[in-house]
């Protein structure tokens, strides 16, 4: 990531403005399980709706990626955090993903948790698996076939895993 | 189970029957990742309200054992089922569980779905791990200290998995 790259907090008025990454990524269907056709409403409500707070990784004025941290269970499950990011098809590989990742790290510390749990990373989105290994994330579950994937069919998802 | 206890679906309207099984259970913090001051109104939610189907096991009028299944995800894993049983203190050691389990199978199956996940179970409970396994679940994953038992303090959780 640039310099000109910057990463802040935002409220469900301003979701909108990453809607078409949101939906062409699920609609892709490979790597979220979110139903294709899910609606912007339904989407915010999920991202930004308390307890799950939103951020956007911004360059020049264009929303380049964007991510939601959230307790992953509630009640005695909720020092554990959760994760979902999502980069711009046109702003791969500029590292926007990773630093989204280290600043969820960040963000995550900073609220109390102390750890980070992803339980749907799709095991065939292997530039995924092996940037949350980077970060210091370890498989720690494989549920077969837990995923339909558009072109392969049921697929196996990873249980990730790291202390914060 | 002895053929005098009857497994059947009920509704929100007769979820405040199972309540006290419920409450105590959550209130010991030793199974359950729920909030153990979780009230009556958000339980009855969870549990009956589309798609989840809650289902009572009976005996001469009184409820033994009370269970809900839903789709574990919504969308692209909605293939897979969720379950959750609770059988009343009273009760333990009659086969309820067993016969929850397998009647929750079989209507997972009717419905469609072609697997069960479990995404918490407490590694200490030991009861559950064996009955789950001698109902042919395996563990798939295993997420260190994403509980926090209430006399024990952070504890291994357990996803655990069978097809149908």
């Amino acid at each position: 990531m640039t310099d000109a790259t910057a990463i802040r907090e935002i409220g469900a008025d301003e979701f909108e403005r990453a809607w078409s990454i949101f939906s062409t990524i699920i609609a892709s269907g490979d790597t979220y399980s979110y139903p294709p056709d899910l609606s912007l409403a339904q989407a915010r409500d999920m991202w930004t709706t308390a307890p799950a707070r939103c951020f956007f990784a911004e360059r020049g004025g264009d929303v380049l990626g964007i991510y939601t941290i959230r307790p992953n269970q509630i009640g005695l499950g909720d020092h554990v955090a959760n994760g979902s990011y999502m980069v711009s098809p046109e702003a791969r590989g500029m590292g926007i993903a990773s630093a989204m990742c280290e600043h969820s790290l960040e963000q995550a510390r900073r609220a109390g948790f102390t750890a980070m749990q992803f339980n749907i990373v799709v095991s065939t989105n292997r530039t995924a698996v092996r940037l949350w290994q980077k970060h210091g994330f370890t498989i720690v579950g494989t549920v077969p076939g837990a995923f339909r994937h558009a072109t392969l069919g049921p697929t196996d998802i990873y249980v990730m895993h790291r202390y914060l």
